[in-house]
């Protein structure tokens, strides 16, 4: 154990999960780990369910208040939702059990922009949190830890809370040091300082994290992988956005409105996102860069062919085939990636200064390019905003991606009115269907309409779409974004009651 | 003329409106500075209508499309608009003739974020434009142009128009020289720079605008004031709206959430807004200091009495009383306040760097706080989203402030859902009305639906809005943010079939 924890300090607090998950109290807030299924604390987390599980079993009250980068996986997110363990949680997961506990409405949800968080922590809007439990990958002999397949908020919570609990997972590859740069300048208002980077591969911080070994109240060992999900060979429907979206490249370029090497990429997570990079992958662009935050199996695969030179993100969300390459060629890796606290990977301020290529999906967008990304009929959450709101409204061009239709067919990427707004239409400049591309640049909401429902909207759906438009504009109570209100809604209202938004 | 026209390039080039007017062709974009109805052109616009008007009546096509900074006065959108000689209008726009084009769909109207503006004109998305119509108090003799009472895109229209008409008022005083801050540092991407502000105050740039004269193709001497109407005196409501905003931020000073003198202050338009200037001018805060897109009279009245120390914005928006002040008095305000271009005062770099409290106005907001800025019943448009989402998403605090009802008691300004989105709930922290102040951070969607009805909307709705909200979590998808579609919309379908949203 000494090869990973060299500080006699963290080896002195070394105990069993279950130990240190007893140092958990009841209504504790609870900041952890993780990034999109990566570097999230895992023996913990479930020693703390079976807790409270037992709790629960002898009549006990316990929940938790849950804060953390963004998703992890099945032994955080999901074990504390089977043990219904979670009395709010933000500021975003992907987890099933969790989602269909927030659904249920038995855990309260803030679904928060992820670069904004820390801060808002700080503010105390969250409440303090009290435990902080990180997962390493290493600790060094100065008694730094070196963090493991992401950083997320873990500089913020380590500062704030009374209580840090280090689980060191012997999984990953210990030469991933390097591969972090956490940032130190961070001040609250009225202090605020510049963040100094002007390109995506600038380092501008430290490779370690510090911590206060006063608080350091246990240290677990694990050894497991991340929840790493296989990604789907891209179907027809995703090589076909990807191809509109090379075929646009291509086109700015051209014009003269996009550099040869392109800008800054950033891409949501998922399958076609997956698609698009592997299309730019099997491109002509060249010295491509990266600057998102979560890095792919896409993203890999450039850097391993060379046709991205550098790429920053927060954290990794790869295939367990993904998480084995970069776990057997760590120190190529870390010369070629910048893992960063998500305040600073998601910074407005370096998004707008880089200008991002931002690439998102969404559940649907309404006829005028508002975009729905979270709530499934407005009242079911799917995932959460992530980083889209704060890489949509700053980048250089904002794109969403969607296939034109979903469930077989019977619900419509494209409707009349969305009944949640996760992006304002000022903020969503290109959509993409595998039916084609619309470029809403500089177009009024009428002539977006017409663009959305030509180019993106499926031909089942598009005549509907456009007896709604001609509705709108006949009954509108203005002309500037013509809506027909008793119908607006009708499309999804049909759905929760017959299973097609089809009449 | 020399003491104001101080170059003999300039003086060459002076002529009438009419002339000047004549330079401009049919379908030119035409960018014209103004900000809040302060700075703009007056004379070349009023001609440019009259000349449009005679084509017309004479069968020939005439039409041109209008960027500006942000609003103008009845001069440049109201001639223009009466016109009918605009086809296309950005960003933003507060005239009643304009208003009226848009909404009758005759003008098309693209809302746009006011810190966003230039970069996506130079990135092309509105088309290259033709000619600049720059209002200025006075010319050097080294041929730089002293701006008026506002920055607004200037600069950027500057640099990229193939002509340039330059509109000289003499009734502005030329003291104003100094007041600027006109930063020459911005760079399209990926040459982005960072913009080195660390305080309200610090100048980072030149005070007066350098100009092609190459490009000069016209000077016309002008002499009237900009559009300044007069301030109501805050009634009851808005006193009472002050007042719960003086009691919140004393509180949050002896929580220790916010320094003593406050963070920097972002404001919108509007007697409310002023209400609460007003409020401050009268509290025991000290030190106070101004960051917003617009300087109104209450800000004025800091700055007199010493209770602000400085005010950074891209323009005025006074009443005529005001800008007289202004007038009689430039020597003393142009130390105590800076006026910059508006992806300056509005950037998000800054917004975030500085911790701005942001207070805006609002049409509605939704039960979840989403709020609807902009579009009467989600179609009409209003003014526009102007500064408020640059502000809103990057500020330490976000606030949105309205009376609870609208029309005398027939509109509420809390409804189920709102029909249009310019504020996703992540946005909004804190919403105040007459009735109370609601103190959303932290708590989920359905907390916060608790939290509006019971604190901000008004008894005669709020059992209304309860059963809503309960008939929501009977019939909603989810529980997340529980909706029942059918009913989420009636009200504002029942204000328009019978004049009121009450049953």
């Amino acid at each position: 154990m000494k090869d990973r924890i060299a500080h006699q300090t963290f080896l002195d607090r070394i105990m069993t999960a279950q130990e240190a998950a007893a140092l958990i109290r009841n209504k504790d807030v609870i900041a952890t780990s993780g990034f999109t299924g990566a570097g999230y604390p895992k023996a913990v987390p479930e020693a703390l369910a079976q807790r409270i599980e037992a709790a629960h079993a002898a009549g006990e009250p316990f929940t938790v208040r849950l804060l953390t980068g963004a998703s992890t996986g099945p032994q955080l997110d999901g074990a504390l939702a089977r043990a219904n363990a979670v009395a709010f949680r933000s500021p975003y997961n992907g987890d099933t059990a969790m989602r269909a506990r927030i659904n249920e409405g038995s855990t309260l949800y803030l679904d928060t922009h992820l670069g904004q968080v820390a801060q808002k922590v700080r503010q105390g809007q969250f409440g303090k949190p009290d435990v902080a439990i990180i997962e390493a990958v290493a600790v060094t002999p100065d008694g730094q830890v070196i963090l493991s397949s992401s950083v997320g908020n873990s500089p913020t919570w380590v500062q704030i809370t009374d209580k840090i609990i280090v689980e060191v997972n012997t999984w990953q590859n210990p030469e991933l040091a390097g591969i972090h740069d956490i940032w130190g300048g961070v001040q609250m208002p009225p202090n605020g300082q510049i963040i100094p980077l002007l390109h995506p591969g600038d380092r501008i911080g430290n490779g370690t994290l510090a911590i206060d070994l006063n608080r350091l109240v246990a240290v677990v060992v694990t050894d497991e992988p991340d929840r790493n999900a296989p990604f789907a060979e891209p179907d027809t429907t995703a090589r076909q956005i990807a191809g509109h979206v090379m075929e646009f490249f291509a086109h700015e370029v051209k014009q003269g409105r996009l550099p040869p090497s392109l800008l800054p990429l950033q891409s949501g997570v998922g399958n076609i996102a997956n698609a698009v990079l592997e299309g730019l992958n099997e491109s002509h662009f060249e010295n491509l860069t990266g600057f998102s935050e979560v890095i792919q199996d896409g993203m890999l695969s450039m850097l391993e062919s060379g046709r991205m030179t550098v790429a920053s993100a927060s954290s990794f969300s790869l295939s367990p085939e993904a998480a084995q390459r970069i776990n057997h060629q760590a120190a190529f890796f870390r010369q070629k990636i910048v893992l960063r606290q998500q305040e600073v990977s998601n910074s407005p301020e370096l998004i707008r200064r880089l200008g991002i290529i931002a690439m998102n999906g969404m559940i649907e967008a309404d006829i005028y390019g508002n975009v729905n990304s979270t709530c499934v009929m407005g009242s079911r959450i799917q995932n959460g905003i992530g980083g889209s709101g704060d890489f949509a409204r700053n980048a250089f061009l904002s794109m969403f991606v969607s296939p034109s239709t979903a469930k077989g067919g019977k619900i419509s990427a494209f409707v009349p009115m969305v009944p949640h707004t996760d992006h304002i239409l000022q903020d969503v400049q290109i959509i993409v269907s595998e039916q084609g591309l619309a470029d809403l640049r500089g177009l009024a909401p009428v002539e977006r309409a017409r663009a959305i429902i030509d180019k993106c909207a499926h031909p089942d759906f598009r005549p509907h779409l456009q007896d709604y438009f001609e509705q709108a504009k006949r009954y509108g109570f203005g002309q500037h974004i013509p809506h027909h209100l008793p119908a607006a809604l009708a499309w999804h209202q049909r759905y929760m009651e017959t299973g097609s938004m089809l009449g």
